[in-house]
Formats: structure tokens, sequence, C-alpha cells
């Protein structure tokens, strides 16, 4: 029995568009920040039993017989299975066989720390944490490296960005090779100064799901196709070399064109897809002026394929962007995590040009707010189990809302 | 003393962006529906006198100096002004020569008929009245056909397509022929069919002025630019044929897509540009169920710089059409005007189909309705006249709000 966490992850070159459904692969390269695992995680517990008579998924507390089944399920464990090895006790003895593994029933339970609603990745994270664990359980050793990465891919394609810690880059990678080059590679664990707000806006209902809506883009938006071929490839570059110089500035203005740019292929959807509402627009207005007034570039936004925002920016900042923020979309006391902003004062100039946005300040907008950073990939927990020791079966309890 | 009116016009092909700020020339061409007048149009009254001691402009019955020294109403007036010819009374005896026009000092007086913060094309009405009123008063007359639109494009861009009535094109034209042929050109006058819907969201302030707009997505957004060079050109000739085939889906797809797209390349834009917000994107919602549940396209939305909605359909459809948007957009009683949808029942499972949207019906989001269709250019008034033919000064009064 293995449990392990493992982090959501937000691109700051946006992955939207497959290449090859069957493989899960995605028409441009994208990169991506992998959150620290304090608050957001899954916690994924997996285990086989000779006294298993059947595969069982608990999600959120809930047994899902549909997903065991999904071929994107399918695809992750067996392509964990093909890299098992022998499991042998602590002196030596040999246990299961690397074969013995595919015919023995498997229970999984897991679950996310953070509302599975609010668009935060959570299937990036659900899927890493099960590729993850998997690996652990069968004592899996990949044949290269990312190999690992490239099974996740085929759960969820964001999922292979949270293997790893840090800044990670996914590689389109090729039909020639398969798509086995088609994996996440680090770029960058080290940039202890990088920091992220995450603001959950309320009205969190996605207009479209990110898989019909990147089918959608892929078939009818022009712009799209432009964007992968001729924008990404320079822009993943620049980004890159902005990570290793640790040149914030090049960093946020190119995170920020590129969520604009992924929205803009959302619109020139047809349909148009919208995920962006008016809310997520002042907080971009919010930042844009900030930024301004600063003089220089201190806080990124991003936004997913719903309307909450990341906004990166470094350690020195982030507690008076976020006392902004709170001014201008306040949430209930104590919602934002581990960060006082209430010493903080902001100066009047700052809110004379933030009110010329339009902006007024109303509680309930944004519903939550996380204080985060740069985190570490999947890792062994040892203190929660979500399955019982002695039945196998599910033990997570969801919280009542 | 002349008094002419001129209508606005709506692209369904959409100009952004500047290829000579000089010339005011685009970076594509576009095409647009110019609206019939009964409702929507600007009204302008020139008159010179030697009695006149300086130029005089009065707007929405205001005096305003400062239009008199911009570039702009400097080049319509001195274009029209080259364009000039003699003007003789009805005996045929000779009052001005062509010569005598510059010295003679102006007086002008123009207002629209709807809110010029609504971003209904007021400038486009306004800069057509003025070189329409002025090519009258100075009897001039073009040297190539389309030659008076590459003066009003002088004003304002897309004034030039109000020149025409019905269908109009504006070829962006070439830097080679000095841009006299960036010109609007007549596609089509008799679609008789043709209705459209206008839609004056609430919330009308712009976030960003179009010039300024324009300036800043041609130079950061690489969507626009390939927009312009590769979609355009294709969109131009598929839209002139369905035009010419009066065919209703084709034209509304393309329609749709290309105001889409539009909005695409303004939040590609950095800083972002947004002009729609949450209530258009709620009309683009309604408009897309109204036509897959009619299993075909009635209804094509598009949005100018601007949260406002025009919406283009066919006359069979358009009382149903008001009644659906008048259904979830309630506006104040006998505010759509010539249309009456009392009388309309909705269809249950139009209706449902439209809830699922999330649309709630609520009023005052949007605030008015105006039921129009395409209408002829510019037309000499005979029963207003907004300077005193005795003293020459305005004698327009705008109504009080």
């Amino acid at each position: 029995m293995v449990t392990m966490s493992a982090p959501t992850n937000i691109a700051v070159i946006k992955y939207w568009g497959k290449a090859d459904t069957h493989y899960n692969t995605p028409i441009n390269s994208s990169l991506s920040v992998t959150l620290d695992q304090t608050e957001l995680r899954a916690i994924t517990t997996v285990a086989v039993s000779q006294k298993f008579t059947k595969d069982r998924f608990w999600l959120n507390g809930v047994e899902e017989d549909e997903l065991l089944h999904s071929p994107r399920f399918r695809a992750c464990l067996e392509g964990v299975q093909k890299l098992a090895q022998d499991h042998t006790d602590a002196d030596g003895n040999l246990i299961y066989t690397k074969d013995d593994w595919k015919h023995l029933h498997l229970h999984i339970s897991s679950y996310n720390t953070f509302p599975t609603a609010a668009g935060l990745a959570s299937s990036a994270a659900g899927y890493a944490a099960l590729v993850a664990a998997l690996c652990q359980l069968y004592h899996a050793v990949e044949t290269f490296p990312g190999e690992f990465s490239t099974i996740a891919r085929q759960g969820s394609g964001s999922a292979c960005r949270s293997l790893y810690g840090g800044i990670v880059a996914w590689r389109q990678g090729t039909p020639e090779q398969q798509w086995r080059d088609s994996k996440a590679e680090p770029v960058l664990t080290d940039w202890p100064e990088l920091r992220a707000l995450l603001l959950v806006v309320s009205d969190s209902k996605k207009d479209t799901s990110s898989t019909t809506g990147m089918q959608t883009s892929v078939q009818t938006s022009p712009l799209l196709q432009y964007r992968a071929q001729h924008i990404v490839p320079a822009r993943m570059q620049a980004m890159e070399q902005a990570c290793h110089a640790r040149d914030f500035g090049t960093f946020a203005q190119l995170t920020m064109q590129d969520s604009n740019q992924f929205h803009a292929t959302c619109l020139d959807t047809y349909p148009p897809i919208f995920y962006m509402n008016d809310i997520s627009r002042q907080i971009v207005r919010i930042v844009t002026v900030y930024n301004a007034w600063a003089g220089e570039l201190r806080a990124a936004y991003t936004f997913d394929a719903g309307p909450n925002a990341v906004i990166y920016c470094l350690e020195q900042h982030q507690q008076h962007l976020a006392a902004l923020l709170c001014h201008y979309f306040p949430i209930p006391e104590g919602t934002l995590s581990c960060l006082d902003t209430s010493s903080v004062v902001l100066e009047e100039s700052l809110l004379q040009a933030c009110n010329e946005t339009g902006r007024i300040p109303r509680m309930g907008d944004v519903q939550t707010m996380y204080a985060t950073k740069p985190g570490p990939g999947p890792l062994v927990v040892t203190d929660i189990c979500n399955l019982d020791p002695e039945t196998g079966l599910n033990c997570y309890d969801p919280p009542s809302k």
C-alpha cells in the first residue's frame, strides 16, 4: 500500500489543442510552474492484495466505477504495469514478480485538498498522483528520463508537468517517435524568490470543458494553428532563457502575453469559448495598473480554462500585491493563507490609479486567495492513508460543505 | 446652405489596425452594412457666407473650436475643396468660382440622433455627413469613383463606408497609389430581407479608444498581423460571394467568426483590450443557442469596439429573434422601435436551451434595442436645418437627458 501526493501546476506558456487524441499530445510545447503542495495537492493511496476481488476506485470519497474503464485510466495503469519490477521484502525474498502485478486487483482512493470545481488543475494533480503512486507500488523503472510523464500525459495532458517540481517544460514530441518524446522535462528547480497568488473567482462553472474546448479550437480557430506553429516555439525559448536568468520582467511579460493569446484563440473558436469573465478582466486591469505604477513588471497574471487568476510575483512584492488585491477583491477574513496583509499601507497614488480602472471593491467577487510558491513534484505521504489497511476499503471522508 | 444626413455602418468583416496613420488607411479590407437612417444618423448643416468672419463648428449643439484645427477635419475640408467647382445660380450667373470656396468662412453644425456614448459608429456617420454636406456645398466632383470616400476615410476610417448604401467594402489600398485606392465600394444594394437588431448594452464606457487600441494592437499582437495578411483576404472574398448569393447562412457564420477574431486580436494585444463584457458574452451565447435550436444560422452577432451587439437576421426571423432577446434582456416597454414582439410565443424547447446558458432575464443589462435594416448612403435633408438661415449660427438644441 502506497500513498503519494502530487502538486498542481499552472502553465505560463499554455497548452491548448491536441495533436494526437489517442496519445494525448499537444500541438505546441508548454511550460508551467509546479506549485507547493502545502495547500493544493491530490493525495492518492493505491494497494494490491490477493484478497481483492476486483479493481475499485474512490474519488473524493465516492466510488467511481466508470473511471476504471476510461481509456485515460487504462492507459496510465497499463503504462505503469509495463515498467513494473519484481518486489522483494526487506530480506530479499521475492514477493511479487513483475508479471504478477497485472493479475492483482487494485484499490485506489484519491482526493484533492482543493475544490475540484475551482478549475485549479485538479486533473493534473490527480493523474500525477495516480501515476506516481502506481509507479511506487509496482516498483516501476523508467527506460528513459521522463517516461513516467509520458504515461501521466495520457491521463491528462498537463499532468505530465506535475511529475516534476519547479519550472517544467512539456515538449510537444513527434509522431515519428510515436510521441515517446512528448514528455515533461524539468527546466529550473531553484528560483527561491518566485511566488504566486491564486484568486478563486466566484463564478467558477466552466463554459466548456477543456477537452471539448480544445477540440473545437483546433478545428475552427485559424489563429490557434498559427500560434502553435509560429509563436509558441520562440516564446518557449525566450521563457526558458528568462527562467534560467531569473529575469522576472521577461518571465512576467511572456506569461501575460501568453495567457492573453490562449484566451484570444478561445475567442477565435467557433462558437467562441469564454473562460475569463468580467471579474477576471478587472483583475487583469488592476495588475496592469500595478505594474505601470511600479514602473516595472512586478506581477504577472495567467488564466487557465476558467475565470480564476494565478498571479506570479517575487517574494519581495507578494505581501504588497496581496494587500492590493485584497483591497479591490475583498475576501472573508482568514481566507488568505499564510500571508498577513493587515500591516500593509497602500499608496494613495496606487489606489488612485487603480480606481481609474472602474473597479469598485466588492466582497464575494473573489472567493478565496491562496498565497503559494513553486514546490517539488510528487511526494511519498506517510501520515495519510486513504485506504483502510485492514479492509483495503476507502477510508477518506470528504469534509461536508 | 446645405443639410445632409449620413448613416452609420456596422462592419461584418472588421477593420482594426492602421497601415498608414497619415493617410488613415487600414491593414486589411473590410465590409459593412450601412444602416437605415430612420433612427440612427448624423445630420450636418454647412454654410458659407461673406459675412462670416471665421470658421465655426458646433457638434451636438456645443461649439467645438479644437475640432476645426484637427488634422482629421482639415484633411476632409481641404480634400473636398480641391474637388470644388464653380457655383452658378438658377439663371447661370456665376456666384462663386471654384477658387473662391477656400477663402469663404464656413459654419458647420452637426448632431447625432443617437447617443454618441453608445459606440454605434457615431464618428463614421459624423464624418460621412460632414464630407457629404461639404461636397454638396462646394459642388465637388469626383475625379474617380469613390474619391469622396477617400476623403471621408481621412476623417474617420469607417466613415468612408457610410458614403454608400447597402453592403459596402472598404478596399485597403496600396502605398504605391498613395492610398487613393483605399476607398469604399458598394458591393450590394438590394438584399431586401436583411435586418438588424441593435442592442445597446448598459455599461458602454469604452476601455480604450479605437485609435489608441488599434495602435497598440498593431504594435503588440502577432495574431492581428496574421489575421490581416492571411485570413481577411479570403474572408472578404467569401463574404462578397455570400452577399451576392444572398446566402444568409454563410454571411452569418463569417460575420460571427470575424467579430470573434477581431475581439481575439484585442485580447492578444499587450496590455489586452476588452470591449465585450459579460452581457455581450451572454448575448453571444443566446444567439448561438438560438441558431443551434433552429438547426440553421438565423442570427449573426457582431460587436464593434464596445460591448453593444448588432445582430443581423432575415426579415422572417426578426420578430421572433427580437422577442427572444427581449425575454432574456428585457428593456423598458416601448424602447424597441418599430417592432411589436408582444404576440410572439417563445417555444418551450427554445427557452429551455437558452436557460442552460445560465442567462437569467434581468432588466437594465440592455438599455435600448433598435430594429433596423440596410439603408441608403447620405441624403439631402430639407426639413431640418442646424444653422439659422438669417444669422448662420447654430440653432440645434440637444434634448436634455
